[in-house]
């Protein structure tokens, strides 16, 4: 069943694939062997057991790790709420293409390939303080291009995205399904100033104000203040869940866009892992609200999924210290006395 | 002039040699060009630069990093404040020997050459609740191992350490030079259980009013409290120091041995950045005591430059952004509006 309704969306996400039991507690088995004091690795334990889970195995494996960065352009750019104007969108896309970006050397050392998937750039959605940024068939459109981005014998997925004014739409979301008004939610993004912050707030505000009637409504909401690198991220992760492919989020506005399907189910996001929190006002809040915890807190705002790019080293040392470390059987090194 | 004795190591730190300032502005106005808003890469950046300050070069590199892993023994591990016995020091030294520590698959995937020093391990350090640990010769033989251990040619070195009961004399350490008695630093180590705790604080309370007379003088108190493991690391960083080679300290046992240093002058660790912030009970005061910012925060505890080596991670990423990045004029992205 493809992706292709919001009937679909909220039916999959009311009956969602579970991680695998076994092979998480076989992973947790062996990391209690290992030659090392137990609980003595944090956080890579648990990653590995998490591996473990969604892929299904109880020696998981990273051998293909697709980093995809998602791109849209915002009607709502028009009201002066980036530093940056909109042909910057496409011209990051070209530089992405040519191996210019952050994202490019990032995804170089993770070992992963990127994904570039641009939509639709000449075609920016509607300015959401007026109209709903996408009516339910462009929202469609977008998730269905995230999740056919995601490679069938993937190991590991990391979602991104590249979009002038995106924050914007971000906070918007957030705002909408989580409350608190745009104060609580509207940063600076790529760098406004004061009176560009100021004029996001009013946006946002007047975005919430007019979409009031369909704030209950995740998907509504998703189509009617999100984008389409958005909805794409949702597709996209919501694929991954089907073919039990975990996900690394990058920030503030990677994880807004997965926020809709947090909404629908509290269980949506158990398969993905937040690789960093962002500089950016209300990521860390918004990840507390989802109950995700950062692998990373480098003060990175750059999007594009750079954050999550550079997580995925913490995973490739878990994963090297669950499949290659001794017991303490085959090291012939003593336990801790009783 | 080698760190050959008490005097010539408080000389060194007398007169520090300085980074240079010019290839750190290098690297400065080089990140303002990089196709990102300006400080959209936050630590990454500060790390760039970092790099190109000690390596005296705005286009810094990390083609040799040397892991260097310190090891020795305790005569307060007979008092009973260690999981484990300390005939685990050889044989997790032999684990390394033969690749299945942590260690091992965490340096492979840092693309580093690991380095392991066993000091003497048949040969305890006292128990310094009723002596010195050593004498001032066995400490400069330690410091001198530590010193030897950088190679010439090395642009990163990242230190760690394994000693069965070290963590006692990390804590005793911060106790003696930073105050607040054994409650404020004694953690629970491999897991010592609430017994194993209370032999740990009273050892180290014991220790502490054992040698009040000499707690003004930090390279007496490094030589009386510490361990040659210890030793060596201040050895191996003083030397870096002189080589101009920056430095990765791993966690709370490592960047104990360098707090010496510190109260000899603030600056001696200018050319060093945490790793990681360890679980290990008073790690994260100790870092605030030193105004080390930790890279990573993964509830690691396991020692053996594990934390730091994973973050080796961080600054291959920032290298990677720094050097591989297009800049706006090459890339033909605008900039930011006016």
């Amino acid at each position: 069943m493809p992706f292709d309704s919001l009937d679909h969306i909220r039916a999959f996400c009311r009956d969602l694939p579970t991680g695998d039991a076994p092979a998480a507690e076989a992973a947790v088995r062996r990391q209690q062997h290992l030659t090392k004091p137990p609980g003595s690795l944090g956080r890579l334990e648990e990653l590995a057991v998490w591996l473990s889970r969604w892929q299904r195995h109880g020696r998981p494996r990273l051998d293909r790790v697709t980093i995809a960065v998602f791109a849209g352009n915002h009607g709502v750019a028009a009201r002066g709420v980036s530093a940056y104007p909109p042909a910057v969108t496409a011209q990051m896309v070209a530089n992405f293409t040519r191996g210019g970006a952050a994202i490019n050397q990032i995804a170089r050392l993770a070992g992963a390939e990127l994904v570039v998937v641009p939509i639709e750039l000449d075609r920016p959605t509607r300015d959401f303080t007026a109209a709903a940024a996408m009516d339910t068939d462009e929202y469609l459109g977008a998730v269905d291009a995230g999740s056919r981005a995601v490679p069938h014998d993937c190991d590991l997925l990391v979602v991104g995205e590249m979009g002038i004014a995106n924050t914007t739409a971000a906070a918007a979301l957030c705002a909408a399904l989580l409350g608190g008004g745009a104060a609580r939610w509207t940063g600076r993004g790529t760098g406004v100033d004061d009176h560009g912050l100021a004029r996001k707030r009013a946006a946002i505000d007047k975005a919430l104000n007019f979409h009031r009637g369909i704030l209950g409504d995740p998907l509504a909401v998703a189509a009617a203040l999100g984008g389409r690198e958005l909805a794409a991220i949702a597709g996209a992760v919501l694929a991954a869940r089907r073919r039990g492919v975990p996900v690394l989020l990058d920030g503030f506005v990677a994880t807004s866009a997965v926020l809709p399907l947090a909404r629908l189910d509290a269980a949506a996001l158990d398969h993905c892992r937040a690789g960093h929190v962002s500089a950016e006002q209300g990521h860390r809040d918004l990840l507390r609200e989802l109950h995700l915890e950062p692998l990373l807190d480098l003060g990175m705002r750059l999007g594009e999924a750079s954050g999550a790019g550079v997580a995925v080293a913490l995973l490739r040392a878990a994963l090297a210290c669950h499949q290659g470390m001794a017991t303490f059987a085959e090291a012939g090194v003593s336990g801790a006395e009783e």
